[in-house]
């Protein structure tokens, strides 16, 4: 076991403390890292507020989980890694390796939860995992990424947490030329959002309640700014956008966001909603989509029933004459129906008769 | 004007009384429908016990939005019917034509609300409709289909509501061969889902809390069903399904379908919770899904940081030294920030020294 110098809170919140800490013995398919940069990422603020439930802070916080630096020393079974080589660091740094989601490499999604890099606990020792607000840093090696020469390692630490949140919804939902992206909130993560989004040939736009960032957003690649405050805008930009990720860190309301989706656009929230609302939280583990839908236009319906024609398909249906409607009304409220009462009305005529 | 005889109820609930009813003067592009048959939606139900919010009862409510007749007469614009036509009608009898939503033919979604079969408020004359349960309905021939002539004119009925409501997610998800299908309820609206889905090439599951429908599933066309109540059933399908449609009109939690659901797989709500839970009720507004997303695996970032380096991206980040720890998330917490704190650790070296 070796030590080394970190700065240290406790979920009691700021300032931390430089401290020393151990760091494991590296194992065989371990590399051990000096941390050159290390990326201040919101989630350590809310670490250290105590607001992040499941992080371990025995012993104290150590944050910081987007970093780069370079390798000291490789264990014997290393492979990709050589002293000396530029690496870079995330937020995960171990996971089961045989579930589903690791089988693809989505270890952020692994089903028995992935090994934080920091307030985790290891499952071969059980230690709580320290951060990168520290020198030095031991880890799996397949957790590690050699960093492009071309990046400037200081301002590539924030793409290893901030970068890939950004990254990983715009190819999931297949952005790219012609695709028509909004990003609520110019911070940390939108900053980066628009960086991509634009670079990968998607026509981007920010979203924000601050009209002075106007100017910042064309420089990162935007097209323009739409004022989330002033409800004409939002008005006129209804339906406009196939995608609107938002990474807005305080509460709000997400109807202004859904307003300005295209019909089966996709809202992305990886902002601090997640924490607070628990319908949401469901969905960040594996990525759903929540949708809903509402019956049908006459497009749809001319070829729903073009398709039922061609393949025989209608109702499983209990015709009841229409003078049955209470009945079938209180058999509906209690189940008993397979399954679709129809009224035939033809028992009107008698009636009118 | 003329009348005609109808099962009209009040927002008190059932029975219904059957009663003579004003349809209007036929309009020049109206046409006139005696109704054969009429399906029993729950929504018939909710409208009845009052739990549909925006439905006006004015003079009392006459259900019905899912019913086949034959057309009576025409106006004298009308193009698309003559007397004697078969004919089928759904949940919506006009719309403003002219918004973004009406010019692609999802009237459904019309941006000044469509005109409801019943319990709307017709734009012209601001009579409020009244629905299927009669024996004649006037209404815009534009939003009557024929029928076609493969199909059972009473099972056909239901198609113009249930079917429709799952035939356009089924479609705008992309549902087709390969795809893997969950149907969760087996009523109206489920049956039709499974057939549908099954007709459309998908692997269908019916997702249930009662085994005793399993026979019905199978022979609806689902290859299985999959018992909510069971959580061992439940943990077994993680991942399983591509699309799972939600159908129940009862309130339930969504977490067991949300976690049966694959990687970029899509939730979609269509029954009772929309009712109960806002959050979900904007979904229906358009068709939006809602989806988040939590940093990445080990492929997204390592593609992330090679297209990154091909892009030249990386963040904006002000560097500061590590001592300098706690100005940055004080800075952070007050948003001073442009876009991304890093943290220099090379400061450590001296503090160690």
């Amino acid at each position: 076991m070796s030590t080394t110098l970190a700065w240290q809170g406790t979920t009691g919140g700021v300032p931390l403390q430089c401290v020393e800490i151990p760091r494991r013995e590296p194992r065989r398919d371990d590399i051990t890292v000096r941390i050159d940069f290390c990326g201040v990422c919101h989630s350590d603020l809310h670490a250290l507020q105590g607001a992040t439930p499941h992080m371990s802070d025995s012993g104290g916080l150590v944050p910081g989980h987007e970093f780069t630096g370079t390798v000291v020393s490789v264990g014997s079974a290393v492979t990709r890694f050589a002293a000396g080589d530029g690496v870079a660091v995330g937020t995960l740094v171990d996971s089961c390796g045989e579930c589903a989601m690791c089988v693809v490499g989505q270890e952020n999604f692994c089903h028995l939860g992935p090994l934080s890099t920091y307030g985790g606990t290891d499952p071969v020792d059980g230690s709580v995992t320290k951060g990168g607000y520290s020198r030095e840093y031991v880890l799996r090696e397949k957790f590690a990424y050699h960093l492009p020469e071309a990046l400037d390692p200081a301002a590539a630490a924030p793409l290893m947490c901030a970068g890939v949140t950004m990254w990983e919804p715009l190819r999931a939902l297949g952005v790219g030329p012609g695709s028509r992206v909004a990003i609520a909130g110019l911070g940390g993560l939108g900053h980066l959002g628009v960086k991509l989004a634009a670079a990968l040939g998607a026509e981007v736009t920010v979203l924000s309640r601050t009209a002075g960032k106007a100017e910042d957003a064309l420089a990162l690649g935007a097209e323009g700014l739409l004022l989330t405050t002033d409800e004409d805008q939002v008005r006129r930009a209804r339906g406009r956008f196939d995608l609107v990720l938002d990474t807005v860190s305080a509460d709000h309301a997400l109807s202004p966001l859904l307003g300005v989706l295209a019909l089966d656009g996709t809202l992305c929230v990886v902002g601090n909603p997640l924490m607070t609302g628990p319908r949401l939280l469901e969905l960040t583990s594996g990525r759903k989509r929540l949708t809903s839908s509402g019956t049908g236009g006459t497009k749809g319906t001319a070829e729903m029933l073009a398709f039922c024609a061609r393949h025989g398909i209608t109702a499983d249906a209990e015709v009841l004459p229409s003078s049955r409607v209470t009945e079938a009304l209180n058999r509906l409220g209690s189940g008993d129906v397979r399954y679709r009462f129809v009224l035939d009305l033809s028992d009107l005529d008698q009636k009118n008769a």
